[in-house]
């Protein structure tokens, strides 16, 4: 396996010399977006969906991933006849800023030292930067108003950002599984996931590419971790509980009572070490720092419903009761903040015991709930 | 800092130079126990309490540490007048086999290669194998029956297993925000610590002795990331919310906006880093294991009522509502397994916003409830 491959494949992007000022201050140019679309644009211009990814997730929504060759993330979701239906909806998906699959990020060269790739000196980017970065491609498709954006976890930070930013391009919008801030909790575990990519040798403060290395056991370690949380004590049960297997590396000598290791063990170590063959490293620090500055109400001396005063933005707000990581009580504070500022809001639990990564999985409910929604917010903007 | 620290402690102890056959085969020879005692045995030899500590307590119970200078774990629960009052009972709290504070463990000379540590070596032990190295020195100390056994977290574990093992040597066991098997998302969580631990390079293959080196950042991340499980959201939210602070080291080079970071982070870095100055990283892999091995079902076609048919010692079990890594749900299996087997069981869920660590922080509901099993306990038992 080449380890640094991930680097080597063409995006479809959209690049924009002049670049954009970051919140940071920092004048990030050029700036490149990869994105995928799937459907037709309407002639009206009045059916697009931005479906924005979460943290490690792509523009690869509903097709074979060019590096995994697995189906695309939201497969399910996303298709001819599927909930967000391209028979009748044009979808785009791009490529979040500081990522690593083909928009501008921390593996990209700096434009003042040639040859030279950003590393840690990427500037620090915001989930507001990163739908600034989108709108460009949106508006270069000469499209003036979207028909809706969808998004899960950090997706859903976008959708929020894209409602608070734009209010008026965005007709409705589907925050799932997320949250107005991101809590002092999930800071704390971003912030674990990081210490694991400084504590890794191969880290070279950053520059690992000058080594032809890449982090891989501490970024595996972050992955590992991570995954525990975008899952439930009961889907961790049921998928695993307690069962045993022989262990085939036995890493830690004769610790192994007989040299067997759990089932979840097995597992956990499988998820890290297939991350790492496709995540940057560096894009890893910058995304999820981006999450935890993430705060509705930062700039409005805490009220996380003044973004949206006098919105015309239709919102769905789905949770799932198992999901600890972005808990039902966040979203109802999204809930309550919506309603204070006198927006049209629904607001879905969904029962489900898959917990955080449920928007990811098979769940009826939630297929009903998205397919409901845009089908009655298409009526209300009579299109399709 | 002299990293090697710990090592070279004297701690009181009693030796067996017998051993014991562990679990899985092995004969462990000799055995050392290092413990405290606080209080007087009474003529009688009644009034002794186990107190059993969790994965990376010891035997400083109720004093102060002779490595860290603070208080004792359970200074506040256990002293002269207090919840377990030691003008009354005689407290006995004994460093785990496989620890790292004067008990047997991995930082010990192999008896078959004079000089060299155990290392990874070392056999794996079982929560019924630190029960059994601790019924040694209650043996030895001339005490045929215990008053009562406590301990939380893993600690609880050890109570269930002395009630399972020695049922007539208990009268009374509280076991405190434990569970009778460990689960699968909690084996997970610890895997993830191993696998920090396995990832730092100063770890070399768990010889890092010699080195002279210990995996310090690896061991830091595990210890960080298990920090955040033993608190609640609640509880990272009343301390730190979203607030920041300048950051001191900048580790992430411009990554971090405007050189802040959030306090959450800080102050798990300061957990991680004064926890490697104290605790051996094979001995924390010894004990996790331990713990994922736990399941008192286990040799019972699991059914963990079996071990407690006939029993006469009486539970009380506890939990906390915030507790998420050894939450209710678990307690109340333990409770029902208690009940199929006719145990007297109590069952109190104390009200708590502090998580799984409300053990050994300031609740006084707990204390109340400790206090009143006890002194109800000990008028049953005719003592004091």
């Amino acid at each position: 396996m080449d380890q640094t491959t991930p680097a080597h494949i063409e995006h479809a992007h959209m690049l924009f010399p002049e670049g954009m000022q970051l919140e940071c201050g920092f004048l990030l140019a050029p700036v490149r977006v990869a994105y995928r679309t799937y459907g037709t644009l309407s002639a009206a211009r009045d059916n697009a969906i931005v479906v924005c990814h979460a943290l490690t997730g792509d523009q690869y929504l509903a097709e074979t991933h060019p590096l995994t060759g697995k189906p695309g993330w939201w497969s399910r979701m996303v298709g001819p006849g599927l909930p967000i239906d391209t028979d009748r909806f044009f979808v785009i998906c791009m490529n979040v800023l500081g990522g690593c699959m083909g928009s501008t990020g921390p593996r990209d060269p700096r434009p003042d030292m040639p040859g030279e790739p950003w590393g840690t000196d990427f500037p620090p980017i915001t989930i507001r930067d990163m739908v600034r970065a989108q709108k460009l491609v949106v508006d270069a498709l000469g499209i003036s108003r979207l028909f809706a954006v969808v998004g899960g976890s950090m997706g859903g930070m976008q959708v929020l950002e894209w409602a608070a930013t734009f209010p008026g391009m965005v007709f409705a919008a589907m925050p799932i599984a997320t949250s107005p801030f991101h809590s002092a909790q999930n800071i704390a575990f971003n912030e674990v996931s990081r210490q694991a990519i400084f504590a890794d040798p191969e880290w070279h403060g950053g520059r690992y590419w000058e080594q032809g290395a890449i982090p891989a056991r501490g970024l595996a370690v972050a992955r590992m971790m991570a995954h525990i949380t975008y899952l439930s004590e009961e889907a961790l049960t049921r998928k695993f509980g307690r069962r045993v297997r022989r262990d085939p590396y036995n890493q830690a000598g004769a610790m192994s009572l007989f040299g067997e290791i759990f089932e979840v063990e097995s597992y956990l170590r499988h998820q890290g070490s297939s991350f790492v063959r496709r995540f940057d490293a560096n894009s890893y620090l910058t995304i999820t720092r981006a999450m935890d500055y993430f705060d509705l109400g930062a700039d409005h001396d805490g009220d996380p419903s003044r973004p949206f005063h006098g919105t015309r933005t239709r919102f769905c707000i789905v949770s799932f009761t198992s999901d600890w990581l972005f808990p039902t009580s966040q979203a109802r504070l999204l809930a309550r903040a919506l309603n204070r500022a006198a927006a049209n809001v629904s607001f879905v639990e969904i029962d489900s015991d898959k917990g955080h990564d449920a928007f990811l999985l098979d769940e009826p409910d939630f297929d009903r709930t998205v397919r409901g929604f845009l089908s009655g917010a298409a009526e209300h903007a009579r299109i399709g």
